[in-house]
């Protein structure tokens, strides 16, 4: 609403790009990223406005201000680097500009050969005002003499005299003292949470360590992850995802292919949490103990690799929180406990926690020292288990609070509902998010979720992680195509979404056994223990380590707000292409969407955008296949065998001399 | 922020739409019309939501509840009528429904073959809650009836008990009687500005009083203007505006055609305001006296026309507040004031206040109070020159102000410059804005600017008012088209925009002579009085009144937003819609762009839209012309001869009874 005192600030500022909810929400950057703003910004009349961006990290007090740039239509860009972890914030300022509107009507009314003696004195009075403001000696005296000059030739030599006023040296003086009356200040003051750089970068892999044993019989242990680590390293990832490591429960424990019936030996999926052991603070005593974990955290720091434990919010049965805390829970009439179900779904061997509790507050303090236990720990990377079960303001609090203390602990939301779910909770914190990416295949369901993903709003708040599958989901795509349908299927995620992951080693030995009619693996890793014969000859590790060694060579690779879709005329063809910002490095993918067939076809690169003269060749160099071939202009042919490898990573070079051959692309 | 004592709110609202600038600014109705409020309501997990759309008028305190109806996506909608001029306020709030989610899971569960003897207990355990909040003893009986009976029944007839659950008469008792608890409320109250009929649906017409004189020698006067009531009733104009009637300065005054030397006989331009004789609230004595006025106000109203006044704040050099406010001026060094200038174009008889004096807030009281003087003489409707030239704020206080005591007051927003300004006018709280309509000729471009008013935010906020001429203006088509030009432009303004306005009497004579290479009018009425001989045999009148008639007589053409366009292959053709929400009144309208050739082609009437099946035969009666005919199917052919009548307005009749003729379409 109008505020009464300040009736002469004229300039509007609205339309502000980035800002989510009307500033409810902040944005998310990684170090090093930039932050774009964009805003209309104008006054009444004819006047010259400037405009500034402001920004400060949220511990310091003092602004720094950045130049606007005008671009048309009345709209301004600024733009500012994010170098440190923790918050930023930004706003705007815009001003009317006296003295170049006073340089703008100059130069109209010489060009209609107007009288303008009268106008050089209101110049001159502009000039002596900023020299009140200005500060240094050489500037005082500089702008002095501007003064004294346009006095002298003013009404004498009237064309120099308006040279003079318009150059370069003047109008740069009188923008560092320019005045500052009537300023209008951006009402809000909009927020960056800024992340370490691995939240946009990021190589998950998600195993059962129950599952880790080199013998057939035994129970997996940390001791067994760590032996893991040399060839998790080999393959190239740099996270790894343990699902719960808690106690699990025997009341109602699920048996084999969740069966609700268990025998003695079945062990019980890893989220019903909490037996008499303990619950969410314990570690399953067959997995191995605290010092073990932590053992298991150092050695595979060492080996690059980060452990992501899970943030499974929910009880089983026997979880000790349901004697201590029965309101935490939701009973029926007939004094049953509410288990999980979404029918006709049931879980009863999960009991939800009950949020519309008297005591929310209690229950909420406890479910954060959770995660301050486990970071206590060491652990920084957190995988939250369906997240959207638990009301919204909830995960803003705690996101909030445990960033404020660790602001490089990164939440990835394990979501898989209704799209505006997803994207509050990415907007209320999560670092990371899964995505619908497990289930889109054809090029035109790729391309139109990922231009939602990446050239829309959403990009300001929802990092993408795809998956290709997970415990929980055996995609048909996967069960119908074969081998290649797992290479198709890694090459897009590792390609298109800088954050991806796979659950091993179903992945890579290309398990594709479902549950008839569903999308869910036959008798799958979360109701028993598997002993993995990694070395399968139709394994993919190789084919992985060479996607994901790629991905850590090519830094256009490490970001997903650069892509770009290219045309290409085979509807079972995908095309795309990421560049750094100085075309430093260009890598273009394609893939073959048809895992049973070889598909061919012309593809278009945009040579112009990517720097290259239309009849300059250039060379692509296929990093999966290592062939090379020389193109030339916008149109060029591929063909993929999906029983050879059903895609192609080039890495474009541009030809920086002429007279020499490919040995000088660079 | 999160306000740690909402944690058990759970629903979120957001995106909400209408919302201007996150509710800065208020959207704008007429009464009658409605507001149909969107937004995305969702709560985490699988509950079922209920979402109600809050409204009242802002002087009441008690709000009205409309329950919101579900469209996809998590998107709600909701809508009301406003019915009395002032202002309303909305607002939205969610809620999970409990006893719907109940009811939705027993369905699924009983679909799914499931026990449900435990959730009958729940399903009871809500009745008995909502028997608590029943406050009549029929309902309560209903109630207790129902919880019995489910009671009795759970668990011996599953399936009646859950038909039972499920009926129409639990589920509304429970919906009236629904637990409120967690309420999420929209943080905001978003704003309606609601006008009278005419801000949505107007006929203006502008002359100049001086010109309107019987005998060619002599000062037209406010008497003069009385005697043309009848010619501009018939012609079917509710709505008279004068240029400014105040006394004009004589010190750089203007000659003809914007001369900067007059004669002693050169009147000058009415918008110089201000001379010995008065200022902004004087009349010029050769127009007449105050009871002048008056009289004619009251004899246009019983012609059913109303006079609106020009708001143009600026001074003659002669205006009485250069000497007793000259802090209200901008002054140059060398002791002149500052005149009006938009270099290189000059205003020497033209002064603008200087809106950053220090004495802003008495420039802004006294200008309010030359609004108020005039409504105390009867007016209600005021075209504001230039308001670009001031301040947003300014506008901004001044109109909230006025509408607070005369809600009924219109204001029109006569602003030619950038879309973002003109846009922000209207923000504000312009009622009626001057368009970009005076130079979009060919369909492309009407067709893109008409669909940014009427299909975008745009609507909410800003009313167009097309203007074929202004005195300011007298644009290209209008020059070379000839006659046909005049009416091609003159329907196209009254039947795409209900508010509509000419500047006559040159409107209505054709006249198109131009100062060569400008869109100016050659020996411009802004600079001399003319004698108009009003009976030309090229003139319009007729035409004018048959236009206005159609459009007083078919409510479909009284609003602007039903506006569609309809296909057609003639890109010298365009043709349109417009129906009212019931389809009781349905007007299509072809033009033929090119003033000089006869331009034929076939259209598509959107039959299913309107009603009308593929085989059905409707009539079309062309009112312009009185021609009728019957078409079928979608694609219909029209020809139209600029040098007959370049334009249609069909008023499209569905035959009602198959076995009839079209006398029995209606």
């Amino acid at each position: 609403m109008l505020l009464f005192n300040e009736g002469r600030k004229r300039v509007v500022i609205e339309n502000v790009k980035p800002e989510i909810n009307c500033g409810d929400f902040p944005i998310k950057r990684v170090v090093g990223e930039k932050v774009v703003v964009q805003a209309d910004i104008f006054s009444d009349s004819h006047d010259v406005v400037s405009a500034r961006l402001l920004y400060r990290k949220s511990t310091e007090p003092d602004w720094k201000e950045v130049e606007m740039r005008y671009l048309e239509n009345d709209r301004w860009e600024g733009e500012f680097v994010v170098k440190h972890v923790g918050t930023y914030r930004y706003t705007l300022i815009g001003m009317v500009n006296h003295f170049k509107t006073w340089q703008q009507d100059l130069q109209k009314k010489l060009g209609a050969n107007q009288d303008i003696k009268a106008d050089m004195g209101i110049g001159i009075d502009y000039i002596n005002k900023a020299l009140e403001r200005a500060e240094i000696e050489s500037d005082k005296e500089m702008l002095r003499e501007f003064g004294k000059v346009l006095k002298e030739i003013g009404s004498v030599d009237v064309e120099r005299a308006v040279s003079v006023a318009l150059s370069e040296e003047l109008t740069s003086l009188m923008e560092k003292y320019s005045e500052r009356q009537f300023v209008t200040i951006y009402e809000k003051e909009l927020e960056v949470v800024v992340d370490r750089k691995k939240a946009l970068f990021s190589t998950w892999y998600e195993l059962f360590p129950r599952s880790c044993s080199s013998t057939p019989v035994e129970h997996g242990t940390f001791k067994d992850c760590e032996k893991l680590l040399p060839e998790l390293m080999k393959m190239g990832f740099d996270l790894l995802y343990l699902p719960p490591i808690n106690p699990i429960g025997r009341t109602n424990r699920k048996g084999k292919n969740n069966s609700p019936i268990s025998g003695p030996d079945d062990p019980g999926t890893p989220w019903a949490i909490g037996s008499e052991e303990g619950g969410h603070k314990a570690i399953h005593s067959q997995l191995g103990t605290f010092e073990d974990l932590e053992r298991l955290v150092n050695k595979a720091r060492e080996y690059g690799i980060e452990i992501a434990l899970d943030l499974a919010f929910q009880c089983s049965p026997d979880h000790p929180y349901l004697k201590e805390h029965p309101e935490w829970f939701r009973w029926r009439p007939d004094g049953t406990v509410h288990y999980a179900e979404n029918p006709p779904k049931k879980y009863e061997d999960v009991i939800p926690f009950f949020f519309e509790t008297e005591n929310w507050q209690g229950l909420w303090e406890e479910l954060k020292s959770i995660v301050y236990f486990w970071i206590d720990k060491g652990i920084r990377i957190f995988r939250v288990d369906n997240p959207h079960t638990k009301p919204f303001k909830f995960w803003e609090w705690l996101i909030r609070e445990v960033k404020k203390d660790y602001p490089d602990v990164i939440f990835l939301s394990e979501a898989f509902t209704r799209p505006k779910v997803m994207y509050q909770l990415a907007k209320v914190g999560f670092t990371q998010s899964y995505t619908y990416y497990t289930w889109r295949n054809t090029k035109k369901e790729l391309i139109e979720y990922l231009t939602e993903l990446t050239q829309t709003d959403v990009k300001e708040y929802f990092r993408p992680n795809f998956w290709p599958n997970t415990p929980d989901i055996l995609p048909e795509y996967l069960q119908y195509g074969g081998r290649p349908a797992f290479i198709i299927r890694l090459v897009l995620a590792a390609t298109l979404s800088s954050n991806y992951g796979i659950y091993g080693p179903a992945y890579e030995l290309c398990v594709n056994k479902a549950i008839p009619g569903k999308e869910e693996y036959l008798n799958s890793e979360k109701y028993e223990i598997k002993y993995w014969d990694k070395n399968r000859p139709e394994n993919l590790k190789e084919f992985i380590a060479r996607v994901n060694k790629i991905r850590r060579e090519n830094p256009s690779l490490q970001t997903t707000w650069n892509l770009r879709f290219y045309e290409n005329d085979n509807e079972n063809m995908i095309c795309y292409g990421k560049a750094t910002e100085d075309l430093s490095n260009i890598i273009l993918v394609v893939v073959n969407l048809d895992p049973f067939h070889t598909q061919s076809g012309w593809l278009r690169v945009p040579i112009e955008e990517l720097g290259i003269e239309l009849g300059q060749p250039y060379l692509v160099h296929d990093l999966l296949g290592d062939d090379k071939y020389i193109w030339q202009g916008e149109w060029n042919y591929v063909e993929l065998d999906p029983n050879i490898i059903p895609a192609r990573i080039f890495k474009l070079k541009r030809r920086m001399r002429r007279e020499k051959d490919f040995d000088y692309f660079m």
